[in-house]
C-alpha cells in the first residue's frame, strides 16, 4: 500500500555507522508541498521468547548505553547482512545464554519506530531448550548476564522498569495470552 | 541498576534534527577496554489504544517513509518539550481521529529500541470516546486517513502486514488478553 505516498526528491546521507545510518530525504507531500525526513537504517533485528523445562523465561541483563541503565530483556541480536532471521536467532540464543533448540518458532514480526526507522524485529518462540555443551560466549563488546525467573517475577521487574523494552513487554503480554488460554 | 555500565569518554555530535540527535560516544567497557557506541536521541512519544461505543478500533493509515509504504496504526505521536505525555496523548487522539476523551487510562511505557535509540513511547487506553465538535486537524505535514475496524479485521491486517509496527501490534495483544481474561 502507497496511500499518501512521499516521493524523494533528494536524499542526504549525513552518517554510516556500524549499526545505524542517518539519512536526510526530502519528499514530497500528497499536496504538492515539500518536507524533510530524517531516516534511519537498521539492519534489522531478532529476539527469542525462550522457555525452560520449568516453565521459567530465559532473559539476559545488559547496559543499555542510550538509556544510561542496565535493562533485563529477552534475548536478541542484530542480523548480519545476509543472514536469515531464524539462523541469528539461533546464534544469538546460544552466545547470550548458553542455550540450544532444535524447536525455534516464528511468531511475528515488527517494525519497532515506523516514525523514523526501518528496524523490523522478528521475534521467536521455543519451549524446549537445552544447554550447550560448550559455551560460545557473547560478541567482545558484549556483557549479559543470564536470568531464569517466572513469568511472575518479570512483571514484578516490569513493575520496576528493571523490564522496559517493548519487545520484552510484547514477550510477557504473549506468554500472559497463552496462560490465559490454556 | 549500573550493571556492566559504560562510561562515556567522549561524546561526538554528528546531527541535531528535528525529530532525531545522533551522537557517537566512546566507552569504557567493563573489561576496561573501549568501544563506539551510536547513539539516538529522541523525545518520546505517545499511543492511543482507543474504542469506540461499539468496541472498535480507532486507527489510522499513513505513510511512513522508513519503511516506503503505509501501515495502519493506533494514533500516536512524539512529545513536545516539556509537555506531559497524557497531553500528548489526548492531543494526537483528537488531532489524528476527531475522537476526545475524558478517560485516558496510563497502561504502561516501553523503549522501542535499547540497543541504539532512547525513544520512550506512554500507551493509553480508553473505550470511553466522543467525536469532537470541531475537527482540530493534523500537523501540515502529516497526512491520516481515520479506519474503525474490529479487532478480528485488526488481527487479519496484522497478517497481511498492513499493520506491521509494534506498538499496534503491542495493542492487539493487549485487546485480545481483555478478551480472554472477561
Amino acid at each position: 500500500m502507497k496511500k499518501f505516498e512521499e516521493k524523494t526528491i533528494e536524499t542526504e546521507s549525513i552518517y554510516k555507522g556500524k549499526i545505524v545510518d542517518l539519512r536526510v530525504d526530502t519528499v514530497t507531500l500528497p499536496n504538492g508541498k515539500t518536507s524533510k525526513r530524517e531516516l534511519i537504517d537498521h539492519p534489522g533485528a531478532v529476539a527469542v521468547i525462550a522457555l525452560t523445562k520449568e516453565g521459567k523465561l530465559v532473559m539476559v541483563e545488559q547496559y543499555r548505553k542510550p538509556m544510561e541503565k542496565s535493562l533485563v530483556e529477552i534475548p536478541a541480536g542484530k542480523l548480519e547482512e545476509g543472514e536469515q532471521p531464524k539462523i541469528t536467532a539461533l546464534r544469538e540464543l546460544e552466545e547470550e545464554t548458553g542455550y540450544t533448540t532444535e524447536h525455534l518458532e516464528y511468531i511475528t514480526s515488527f517494525y519497532t519506530s515506523p516514525g523514523f526507522a526501518n528496524e523490523l524485529v522478528h521475534i521467536y518462540f521455543t519451549d524446549n531448550i537445552r544447554p550447550l555443551k560448550e559455551a560460545v560466549g557473547t560478541d567482545e563488546d558484549e556483557f549479559v548476564e543470564l536470568m531464569e525467573i517466572t513469568l511472575e517475577e518479570a512483571v514484578q521487574l516490569e513493575k520496576e522498569e528493571r523490564i522496559h523494552d517493548v519487545k520484552t513487554s510484547y514477550a510477557l503480554l504473549f506468554l500472559k495470552l497463552k496462560e490465559a488460554q490454556k
